[in-house]
């Protein structure tokens, strides 16, 4: 009866110039004419509503959205009968006070607090409460005045929940007209952990940086202990000065080559794991669940270190050290005329390869990093997507850790190395890399890589199993 | 009998396989080929519409989108009620002899034109002129042909105008069928300014720019007489050369940290007007208003006048002027040997410390200009986005600021680093960020924070104020 | 009567809460509990359908997304009218057993292969074949279960073909409820093509590489013999370290230099076939066309030697020959006293122009390569489009053509260039970007300007064109 009855002959006579059955357009009420209410208010008039404010003073109530009508609360409920409650939560109780206006009404809570656990109750819970005869849908609370504004909108996720699936449905309807993605996260008891939404702080990024600040925190105290507290116990040299370059440019590479190994682990493990199950249909324990969903932020982390690291080599030959170095070996050159100051081949090769792989390690790295972003990843194909992540990244992995190798590359076997019988930082560094390249290699062989294969396009060892779902890229 | 038969019962036996009401495609017309119509076509087509084009040579009008006829203008009109003018304004009056088509259409108006100001009216108000009969509708001129192939459009924002609300409605529930979010901006009057968007150059990048070339211009003035010319005067040397390198790498710092501390005062200085006026709801004063605008530009010119501070420095040994000033500078050690060559470990801590410095303001600059592109900053949460352009931009002012300071820290004092009685540059560069950061500390003391807090929340000093709004994050 | 109707009493008892005609969302069936199967049913949930999964173990699949109902597959088949088919074709049979329950209804088969060719016929053919009495269509198979799950589909363009246009109609609607853009490739005969797409290996980057790379084998040969081979034969000295750095730095800003004149090329060589014509509506030739579609790839290869170019910049006086050669050069000077070592003013001012005019031309090239993020390219206007991309490009251009000038400023002359008769690297590089530059300052003279502009707005000078169509740019 419904939608039809806008189609039926006797209406097209209305729209001789709307090609589409042009409808009035629907109109919904906003309580609040605070920044939100107003950004808000703008966007829904921009997607074809009809927008009326409730405001305690009509008359006084700042500048509104060209097009939008403002009137007393309880007027403004019986216009519509969808409500946005933009207010704080502190001043709800007026609401109370004309929820005979709000019965059968659906009010969307879109309030926040500026912290978690202040209230007893969920808003959302608070609001219901107030107005029993209402129903109350919690969501679009993550959309800040300022996405609005800009309209940032499309395709962005948001989140609702109540009681009444009617209620939801017709904000799901609009959130969707919006450009939104809707979540239904279940009935009102969802509210407070949708309240907690947008007091997140980069929850995603909290394990990398805590793995990435630990190892620094480790490799700082052991490269210093071996370094410059070694130089001064044994040499009594004050070395201290090399704190703030040398050991810090020293400790960004070791960790970020870690953090961009410990990005490829979590994929070789599951490999494994599922080579050894002989299925893809186990799920993998929590902690390489939670591992994997990280791999992204360890990996820009790891780049952060690398970006560090190499504006920290850019700048080694200004530093008064260095110049000073160099200004006395050419001083005691010359005054001792001991040391025969020949061109070594071998050590210009050394030395080139060296920095040409850390150069080309960084390149990759940044090109990784690029193709993270959400608008070029978003272009990319399926294929193409894991071409970069997996092919390109294990071969940034390759080059950063021959990188590393090379560094060393005549140092490995002299006792000198070996201060207070402990191996310097970039031996360490290169265990976990090293450990994922030979397992990654193991992986590759023909016979391992057959069945992997087989295995994620639904083949089971143990039995043949009826259904076999399409599977595309497990490994990122 | 059009779209409206289409929905009676009978019909549904006509959609058998159709899970919606599947709908025939409602039918559009465009009247042009050129590379707009072309690309509008397509899009509308892969948005589910029927397309017709119009041309006066509907058989050689060269290669058009599959699935869309060709006619000529006058039968093209007559299948759709709506009709694209993707046409140029000189060739409008073809439309004049066929407007008994056109009575009662809906035209869109998409025209641009190559210059500001050439024509006395709006190319859609001489368009209503000659076709008095239609609705003429402003709008879409936004969007160009290239935007419309590569399928940029989702959340896109569109600006229609035009004195018919039914025109305008039908027009926007096509706009936003393809993604786009549609702005009315009133009636036909407003055409003109619609027709200067497309024109408009970097509006909100004047500002910034123009503040940038102004203090740049007089630093760079500043210290050629300060350096270059007081060298020639005082002690007869040119150091000319100065100029390329030397010079432009400090008036590019000093300008960066200017135009840093600038984005971040405007927000000191809202707060300072909240706490004094009691209140948030009195609108600040215009400049205050077009400042805080441009903030986001300001700090992307900082940013870029950095990127430039850091390459000039990286590139500072390979420099002539530099290795012949250390090779003199080794020649004369050994030819004197007055100087007692001893290393200073103050001076490599201090330099040390001053490199660092530098190193994590930039790296904290990058981050902060990562998170201002639009798909970054589009997944962040609203305290996510706070607390990247609040906390981490004033931790990049302090430390750049900080970076300013060590870089002069033991010659403050000293009577020749005032050459004729002027202050070096980064002095005066310190000033403004100085007062930046000083002023952000009070407005940190609890008992201030704590008013601004209540402030911002909605309460008012002098009256109860009986609607608190809701308030998301005034302060960038 | 219209939108009025929808709102009349009787209709409001059914909705008492929704404002909108809040329908019965419609159902969609998946066969397939894998991947994606999982995420498509996840984002249809999200955009409003209710979705049923089809399962041979319906009892034991795994993990759904709430509010999912699952079922045998023949029971899925009959709530539904539209099936999409998440299965892997190697196990399409079982669908032979329950075609009875399958006829009428629509299969969208989003199906991939591992690899080009490895069946004779498509997959949806085969499909097709194996259930005659359904309208299969191809299509949506572009789309990632990564994408799906993390909400990148606005905006993003996915194909369609198939034989019941009734059917693609179907899907085309859902597509479009999901933000997708869908273009119909045509009957079921494309599927071969569409079931490709995903299996692209950035086709438009190859011809941009290969030519990059052939360039760069070009001249890493020719400058090993010019250099390392002449040094060895003419001089016997063995400079082979250089290969690693100084040759690598040398071909990476000829070949970067290359790259770009060859993305403003194209457009001259557009331009004066424009002239030459009389006319812009005869197309291009065919390879002109190609090269044009590819001129943001081959910007984004110069960008990224130019970026390898600068770090190998940045890392020179860190490297053990330069240094060496430093402190030889040192201990020459005091040994020998032979060269009078004064400072050259002029040289100082010409290294330091070339140092500036590389530093700028990258600066320049990091804008032009900021531009072409889709997120960031996506919020400019045309004018600001056009701008960035012809005027700041052909600037950029010119800046790093000056900069390679410069480099052999007072070389061009001096026969002991000119090694075993051949010109250096840099004087190769030159020609290709002087071209382009000498073309484009022609076409800007006025009088060519101003038949140009009058022939891109439809002007034509054999025959005067009765429809003078829209132009916008076609000059990136």
């Amino acid at each position: 009866m419904t939608a039809a009855s806008e189609m039926k002959p006797e209406s097209v006579s209305l729209h001789p110039l709307g090609t589409a059955p042009a409808s009035v357009p629907e109109l919904l009420c906003i309580f609040g004419t605070g920044d939100l209410g107003r950004s808000l208010g703008l966007r829904l008039l921009q997607s074809g509503y009809r927008v009326v404010y409730g405001s305690r003073r009509p008359d006084s109530c700042g500048p509104l959205p060209q097009g939008a009508q403002v009137m007393s609360h309880a007027e403004a409920a019986q216009t519509a009968s969808l409500i946005f409650i933009c207010v704080h939560r502190e001043h709800y109780e007026f609401l109370e006070t004309i929820a005979q206006h709000l019965n059968g009404k659906v009010l969307v809570d879109l309030s926040n607090n500026l912290k978690k656990n202040i209230y007893p109750e969920a808003n959302a819970a608070y609001l219901q409460r107030l107005v029993p005869g209402a129903a109350v849908v919690k969501g679009l609370n993550t959309l800040s005045a300022w996405a609005l504004q800009n309209g940032l909108l499309a395709g962005k996720q948001v989140y609702l929940c109540g009681n009444s699936a009617e209620a939801k449905q017709a904000v799901a309807e609009m959130a969707t007209k919006l450009g939104l993605a809707v979540s239904d996260r279940g009935s009102l008891s969802a509210a407070r952990e949708l309240e907690d939404f947008p007091l997140r702080l980069f929850p995603e990024w909290r394990l990398p940086l805590r793995v990435a600040f630990g190892l620094m925190a480790f490799f700082f105290f052991y490269l210093l202990i071996r370094d410059v507290i070694y130089a001064y116990v044994e040499q009594g040299k004050d070395i201290s000065y090399r704190i703030m370059v040398s050991l810090a440019n020293k400790v960004f590479p070791i960790v970020s080559l870690i953090m961009l190994s410990l990005c490829y682990l979590p994929g070789v493990i599951a490999a494994f794991l599922q080579l050894y199950r002989g299925t893809k249909y186990r799920r993998f324990p929590d902690w390489l669940d939670r591992w994997m969903l990280c791999r992204k932020q360890m990996g820009l982390v790891a780049l952060g270190l690398a970006f560090l690291h190499a504006i920290y080599t850019f700048i080694i030959p200004i530093r008064y050290a260095v110049r000073h170095k160099l200004i006395s070996r050419v001083v005691d050159e010359i005054d001792n005329k001991t040391t025969p100051f020949d061109f070594d081949n071998t050590e210009a090769w050394g030395t080139d390869s060296f920095y040409v792989l850390g150069i080309l390690g960084f390149f990759l790295y940044v090109l990784l990093g690029l193709t993270s972003l959400p608008s070029v990843g978003g272009t990319l194909s399926w294929r193409e997507f894991s071409f970069i992540q997996s092919k390109l990244g294990h071969l940034t992995l390759s080059v950063c850790t021959a990188h590393g190798y090379i560094y060393g590359w005549n140092k490995f076997l002299r006792p000198s190395t070996y201060k207070w019988y402990t191996p310097p930082g970039y031996m360490l560094c290169l265990i976990v890399p090293s450990v994922v390249l030979v397992l990654k290699v193991l992986l590759l062989l023909p016979c391992v890589d057959r069945t992997l294969t087989r295995i994620r396009q639904g083949w089971e060892r143990t039995q043949p199993r009826e259904e076999k779902v399409m599977n595309k890229s497990t490994n990122l």
